[in-house]
């Protein structure tokens, strides 16, 4: 029997995080009976998203095109750069702080028992952007959960070596929590109370 | 300028029922950062869905071929006909019963004031399948609401200028539920339609 095109999406919407059997069921029956439109506008939407988006050759963050927008943009300042795990962190920040410096998207962390080393996480080419741009802060904010603070550990080592300042979020995130679901005005507040490294 | 490909997918992500500006960000980075296969599924299947699936020529359901699998049929019994107003209805009353009659799906419920008229729930279409069908009952499942109810009236009428037997799924307290925390009209309908304790 061929796969029922109804039952197919039902199991497709389950790849959606926090989805189960019940809420595809609402989906599927919400756009076939009043939403065609939306629909196929989200097929559209993913299909390109899933062929067209990728790393920025930069800042390693997501964008369609050869750089990111942030990357490109010349109103942001080249001294301070800050070091993320991934693309939600970037989105949490830009949301909650005025800061105007540069990112670098590590898309992961540290995990010698995962088999996920430096090279996995692009430090070779923060450490080639680190040589070439004149940073003079690095912002690490990785998460504050045993691997997250292991990479920021290997990041502040990267940063002597070239005798780059670096600091970090201030305590105020909560321990072994993830920046992505951190509130904003918490996120905010240990943003501007970075502390230098120790 | 032109839309951003990630923007354009939190946009689309947002018909979904349920799915607010947190969620969407949640679902797409979700789908970028670790299930791109998923994601082009999900694409796939929203594509084929919205493009193929239509209603069932005879029931009103929804099916990607001219008539849906249980219309199709040989199993089930075309002398009961549960009447109900969406495809939802049909798969929970499919999940929780053992019903191996056919159904006939409204798309929705006489509404007057909102200019709902049979012919828009496709009765004529049903008249049809009662004069020739052979039905001996039609099982009134419309939702317990104003409308459902005057659809339910509606629909007696038709069944009996046609010597149809009708039935309603029966009101009440709804099992394992707490009489604390049952709605008052439920409660009141309920209490005055009780029944011999056998
Ligand atoms: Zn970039
Ligand atoms: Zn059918």
């Amino acid at each position: 029997m061929s796969a029922d095109p109804f039952d197919e999406l039902l199991e497709a919407l389950r790849c959606l995080p926090g989805v189960g059997a019940r809420s595809a069921q609402r989906m599927a029956l919400q756009l076939l009976e009043r939403d065609r439109d939306g629909g196929r506008r989200l097929a559209d939407a993913l299909a390109t998203a899933m062929r067209d988006i990728r790393r920025c050759r930069r800042c390693r963050n997501f964008t369609s095109d050869e750089e990111c927008r942030i990357c490109r943009s010349d109103r942001r300042s080249s001294e301070v750069l800050c070091v993320v795990e991934s693309p939600g962190d970037v989105l949490a920040i830009e949301a909650a702080t005025a800061f105007d410096g540069r990112y670098f998207v590590l898309l992961g962390r540290l995990s010698p028992l995962d088999g996920i080393g430096p090279e996995d996480l692009g430090l070779d080419l923060l450490g080639e952007r680190l040589d070439e741009e004149g940073v003079a802060e690095i912002i690490i904010a990785t998460n504050t959960t045993v691997e997250g603070e292991a990479t920021a550990q290997y990041l502040r080592e990267m940063a002597e070596s070239r005798s780059i300042r670096t600091s970090r979020l201030a305590q105020g995130v909560p321990l072994g929590g993830e920046l992505e679901h951190t509130d904003r005005s918490t996120l905010a507040h240990a943003f501007s109370s970075r502390l230098p490294m120790r």
